[in-house]
C-alpha cells in the first residue's frame, strides 16, 4: 500500500491556505514543557477542516461542479459542507434520523442538504447517491487527501517549534495521526508522534500490537465520553500508523475529564472529550512519555454545553 | 500631554516578543465580516500581559534587579507577576484582604510576593511599599510603556488583515483602547477604532462628550458584570482616546452575556464578561457601526466557571 509523503503534506498547505485556520501552540501554565496545538478554534471547531478542505481542493473543476457527499454526521460533515461552500461546490450529507435537531441544523445552516436515514443505511445511501448523481464521496478518514490535509497540522507544529520532541495526537480513524506522523517524522530527525486513545476504545494500540487491523464493536467502543474518536482504523490509516507512530498509549475516562476541566479552566478553550485526550496523557501519563519539548493537539470543541457544564462544576 | 507614537508601539512589539503570544484572527460563523482577536488566549488569560511585559522590558538593569510592584489583583497583577519571572525581576503585588483565595493563590503560584491589606489601603501600601524598597510601580493602565505594549494588538491586527475598516475593543481604564487605536490609525488610512463600554460603566463615553475626565463612583460602575471595565480613565488615556479613537457605543448587561454564551458555543473560546463587550456591541449595535470588516478584540478569558456555566444554560 502507498503510503502518503510529505510533499503530499506540503501540497496540501498550499491549498488549504486562506481556509483554515493556522492555529498557533499554546504555552501552558501547569507544565512549562508542553504547548497546546487548538484545532478547536478552526471555524468549524474541528481538524477535519483541513482534510475535507484539501480532498475538495483536488477534485477536478467537473467533480466540483457535480458535488460531494459523506456519511458522517459529526466534525467532517460539518467540516465537508463549510469546505464545499467555500469552494462553490454542492455538498450532501447524509445523517441518522435520530440524530439531535441541532446537529442537522448546524449542517444545513452550511448550505449542505440533508438527507435523513435510518442509522445502518448511512452509508449505502450515501454510495447510492453518490453513483446516482455523480457526486464524489468524501470519507472521514480512509482517504489519501483527507490524510494529507490532516498532515498540514503536523507541518506548521514543526515550522513553529522546530526543536519539538513529542507530538501527541488523538487517534480514532486514524487520519489525523496518520497525517501529522507523516510531516513530523519527514521534518524532524529528533521528534516522534505518539497516539493516544481512550482504554475503552484502544483498537488502534491493539491494532498495532497484532500487526494487523482488529475492530471493535459499537457496543464496546461506545462506553467512551470522547465520541470523537470511538471508530476503528481502516487498513490504510493503519499501513501510515505502523510506519510512523512511534506508539499509543491510552487514558481513562476519568483522566479525559479532568484533562478537559484543566484545558477549559486554565488554558481557555472549550474542547470536546475527544480534543481533550493527547493533553490527558501528558497530565497522567507522562512516566509514559518520552522527555522534552511537547505538543498536544487540541483535536476539536464541539462539545455539548451541558456536559462543558458539568466538567467545569 | 505627549502622547506615544507607533514607534512606541513598534518597539514594544520587539520587547515583547517570545513572552506574549501572537493571537490570530478567528473568522465567525455568524457574520462573515467579523474577525476575533482572542487575547484570553495569552499565557494569563489576558491583553494585559502586553502592557506588563513592555513595562518590564524598559526597566534599567538596577530597576529590574530592585523589582516591581502593582495593586491590581486582577489580570494586571497576574500579567506583571508572570511578565517578571520572565525577566527574572522580583514582583510584588498588593492585594485587599477581601480577595478570593483562589487569586491570591494564582498570583502566588507565578512567583509573586502577595502583600495583604484592607480595600482602602492598597494604593497607599504599594506606593510605601515601592518608596521604602526601591520597587518601581507599575499601574494597570496609567503608564506609557503599558499603553504602548497593549498597542501591540492594534499592529498585529492591521498586520494581518491590511484592508481592516473597523477595530472593537473594550474600554476600561483606556489602556488598550490607547495603544490599539494609536497603531491602528497610524498603519490604516482607513480603519476607525471604536470603544466598547457596559451602558452600567460609560465613564468614557461621558468623558469624551463632555471633553473632560469625568469618573464614576464604584457604586455606580459595580452594577455591570463585567468586572474588567469598571474602572476609570485616567488623564493620559483619555487624552489618547480624544485624539484617536473614533467614538465608544455602550452594551447592555444582557447583550453582554449573550455574546458571551455565543462566543463560547460558536467560537469555542472561554470569555469573561469584559472579553464579549466588543462583539456585543457589532451583535447588537450594528447599526450604529460602520459597515465592513471588523476585529472586536476579546480581551480576556479569566472567568469564573459558575458565570461560564450560567452563561451556558
Amino acid at each position: 500500500m502507498q503510503l502518503i509523503s510529505i510533499e503530499d503534506v506540503r501540497a496540501a498547505a498550499r491549498s488549504i491556505a486562506g481556509v483554515t485556520l493556522r492555529t498557533p501552540l499554546l504555552p501552558c501554565r501547569w507544565d512549562d514543557q508542553l504547548l497546546l496545538k487548538p484545532e478547536s478554534l478552526q471555524p468549524v471547531g474541528s481538524f477535519k477542516l483541513r482534510g475535507a478542505t484539501n480532498a475538495v481542493a483536488r477534485l477536478s473543476a467537473e467533480q466540483r461542479a457535480r458535488g460531494v457527499i459523506t456519511h458522517s454526521s459529526g466534525n467532517h460533515g460539518q467540516a465537508l459542507a463549510y469546505a464545499a461552500r467555500k469552494a462553490g461546490a454542492p455538498c450532501t450529507v447524509v445523517i441518522p434520523d435520530v440524530a439531535p435537531t441541532v446537529k442537522i441544523e448546524q449542517v444545513r445552516a452550511l448550505g449542505a442538504e440533508v438527507v435523513l436515514v435510518p442509522p445502518a443505511d448511512r452509508l449505502t445511501v450515501a454510495q447510492q447517491r453518490a453513483a446516482e448523481g455523480g457526486l464524489t464521496l468524501i470519507p472521514p478518514y480512509d482517504h489519501r487527501d483527507v490524510i494529507a490535509g490532516q498532515g498540514t497540522a503536523g507541518l506548521e507544529i514543526v515550522e513553529d517549534l522546530p526543536d519539538v520532541d513529542v507530538v501527541l495526537v488523538p487517534v480514532g480513524g486514524g487520519g489525523l495521526a496518520s497525517g501529522v506522523a507523516t510531516a513530523v517524522t519527514a521534518l524532524s530527525e529528533r521528534a516522534v508522534v505518539i497516539g493516544v486513545e481512550p482504554e475503552l476504545a484502544a483498537d488502534a494500540q491493539e491494532s498495532l500490537a497484532a500487526g494487523r487491523l482488529v475492530t471493535w464493536p459499537e457496543e464496546r467502543s461506545y462506553r467512551t465520553i470522547a465520541d470523537g474518536v470511538r471508530v476503528n482504523l481502516s487498513e490504510l490509516t493503519l499501513a501510515h500508523l505502523r510506519a510512523r507512530l512511534d506508539r499509543v498509549v491510552t487514558v481513562s475516562e476519568d483522566e479525559i475529564r479532568a484533562a478537559m476541566a484543566r484545558i477549559v479552566r486554565e488554558s481557555r478553550l472549550v474542547v470536546e472529550p475527544s480534543g481533550a485526550v493527547a493533553a490527558a496523557a501528558r497530565l497522567f501519563h507522562r512516566e509514559e512519555l518520552p522527555a522534552g519539548r511537547t505538543v498536544a493537539v487540541i483535536s476539536g470543541g464541539n462539545v455539548d454545553p451541558a456536559l462543558l457544564a458539568a466538567a467545569l462544576g
